[in-house]
């Protein structure tokens, strides 16, 4: 007898589907393709002998600490450290307003899970990150999307927003935001907006869900004080994590957040997996302290400004002058806008691919429909000979593509 | 304002509370206490020299794939050496059987997710692990418990339980298992027992969670074959875990299981926290390939089997003989169940600590009550001396209680 699954599985099994683009990244993330898709860290730059060294010092000092299991809440000295870190951030926090996830897409996992019953809307930046997006649609929540300028949200459209679910009876609880060096846009929510935004979320009684994977990857000017420096509620789920600042691949996070919140996510984390890996959390606590990962980031900031650079650049020189990018002052990734009169970017990129050039078109990002003529390039992973490379075919077949459509368009 | 965290909370976060044990661990795991409450494996056997060792090649070697993301299914290597096992062991699996996941805990809590919708019943032992009661309840789940004795579970009472639920119109879909070595009776399910439960499962179109972390500890003779080595339809999820044969601190486990269950069971992880840390992946997977962990579980075998043998000679030696106790062939527990004339273990748990010595009572393995006269005590991390000691005086004090009962009985 073979087994029906389908109607084994649970009713909320159905709302758990894959994101369009990891489909893509079979085709995106072959050796001999320049991709612009995934928004990985370069792992040139991962300190592998230092993490060596620690690893073994920690070992040999504290073998039983190192590699037990921890409390679900996490390393009492990482929390120490990352509440003083909130703190001189302008966020008042303790030890108690922090827990440590596997990365904050578990904090977002368990923060969705907690907040949002199935069928109710959660406000989105539109575009908004996929993970983010899967995360809030897995427990049946509705991303209603919010548009960006590059100013970041717009304020206004979210209030208009907010007084028509609420004309329909819908009063949605969360609003999930990337407010600095955006995935995908690479846009900064401005202090001015965030103010008010901050202040929607008092008279609607919203709670903001602000992650912030890329705020220390600030290459100009700083970034706005962050949503839960500005809120004097406890209405700020903050998410941090290690993966873009150190290493991926120890899957550590953390949550800083009002305690009641805190402490269900705690009893939500001990179901889920009992306790984050005290290898990564040791490590990432020992870098931390001794001011390692301070100079790291500043490492950092020098090499990915310089990609950035370079693909601005490139995109400036090869580009026909039609197609319209982003200038992020920081993170991962510029947001490409098409003229409409191209062809779609899906369409584009199976063209780029056979030039051997990969990038994200742009629909997977928006909840209903849109982003047909948008596409996400990220300049993390790829060398800076690479992202001349790239760019050039891509400018190459963009103008033959503008070509293409301007006689289609004559004989139309 | 202050914020109505409570009313902001989902429906189903009311299902998502901790448990009873956990709160007494504050109390249990003091230094002073001789504790025989927690079930973690003893960490002077973490081999800490090894792992330093194969981190610091693995970084020298491929720092990349050491450190960056994996893929959500985990690392490939890993996933093929775990599916040679599974077949060594008599399961025949391929690569795209296996998914890498945080520790069994985390295979639990997605499995749980995709099949178990609020209300319905969930086959569990009785009594049964809490962590794995703790997943199905946070999903709504009404565990039912089927009663074991030293055989494992009683597969008539099984089947009676199936009829009278099919009789109020209900079908479970799941039976979650601890086979080998049970926490926290330490009773394992006979061949004869499987293979019945195994036909009621095809009948009743069940699920089985098989959940294995302690088979390899196996004192004395063979485990026998495993719920998913009899299996020949893929109704069986099995849980493997490196926490207890290798060290807890990585949190790598697996699911082994049918393709359209693992597959389902990937999406969810995509948005539950992307994939497992790569770094504890490639340490488990190089001293799995490279044989170290088979010789180290040997080692292991011989250093729990001298702790469990002393601690059923200090039982027998030191408590009252109306005080039974099961005799486990592996694992890191037995149970241990007090005559009715004596106040509840709970009661003896707090007389117990007064005396520095800790164990865990019954009732929080109980879905419904029961186990008040029960406690589990675990040899895996007290040393010899400290389980001769703790053991005896917890003779004295049932002694003690015993004559106190009974002229408490000869008075009433």
């Amino acid at each position: 007898m073979s087994i029906g699954w389908q109607e084994l599985f649970a009713r909320r099994a159905r709302c758990i589907t894959g994101s369009q683009i990891r489909q893509y990244f079979s085709l995106t993330e072959k050796p001999e393709i320049i991709s612009f898709a995934g928004g990985f860290p370069e792992s040139r730059c991962f300190p592998g002998e230092e993490i060596s060294r620690v690893i073994t010092d920690l070992i040999t000092s504290d073998c039983r600490g190192t590699l037990q299991y921890t409390p679900t809440e996490g390393n009492w000295d990482l929390r120490t450290y990352l509440a003083g870190k909130m703190q001189r951030e302008g966020s008042p926090c303790g030890v108690e307003n922090i827990i440590i996830v596997d990365g904050s897409q578990q904090g977002l996992d368990l923060i969705c899970r907690l907040l949002i019953n199935p069928g109710e809307p959660v406000l989105v930046e539109e575009p908004a990150y996929i993970g983010g997006m899967g995360a809030i649609t897995s427990y049946g929540g509705i991303p209603v999307g919010i548009p960006m300028d590059s100013q970041g949200i717009m304020p206004d459209i979210m209030e208009k927003t907010l007084l028509k679910l609420r004309k329909q009876g819908q009063s949605p609880k969360v609003f999930y935001t990337v407010a600095n060096f955006h995935n995908p846009t690479g846009y900064t929510t401005s202090l001015e907006r965030r103010k008010i935004v901050m202040e929607l979320a008092r008279r609607y009684n919203l709670i903001i869900i602000e992650d912030n994977p890329y705020g220390e990857l600030c290459y100009e000017g700083e970034v706005p004080p962050s949503y839960i420096s500005l809120d004097r509620e406890g209405r700020v789920a903050y998410l941090g994590s290690y993966s873009k600042t150190f290493i991926p691949g120890i899957r550590i996070g953390w949550i800083a957040g009002a305690v009641p919140l805190i402490e269900k996510i705690c009893l939500a984390k001990q179901t889920a997996d009992l306790c984050s890996n005290s290898l990564g959390q040791r490590l990432a606590c020992h870098l931390s302290r001794e001011g390692y990962l301070d100079r790291h980031v500043k490492r950092l900031i020098g090499y990915y400004r310089r990609k950035r650079d370079a693909m601005l650049a490139a995109m400036e020189q090869y580009f026909p002058p039609e197609i319209k990018f982003s200038r992020p002052g920081g993170g991962f990734f510029t947001w490409v806008t098409f003229p409409r009169s191209y062809p779609p970017a899906r369409e584009l990129l199976m063209l780029a691919l056979e030039r051997k050039v990969a990038f994200v078109h742009g629909e997977g990002f928006f909840s209903n429909g849109g982003g047909t003529h948008c596409a996400r390039f990220s300049f993390s992973q790829a060398s800076l000979e690479d992202i001349d490379t790239g760019i050039r075919r891509l400018g190459e077949l963009f103008y033959e593509v503008r070509d293409q459509a301007g006689r289609q368009a004559a004989h139309g």
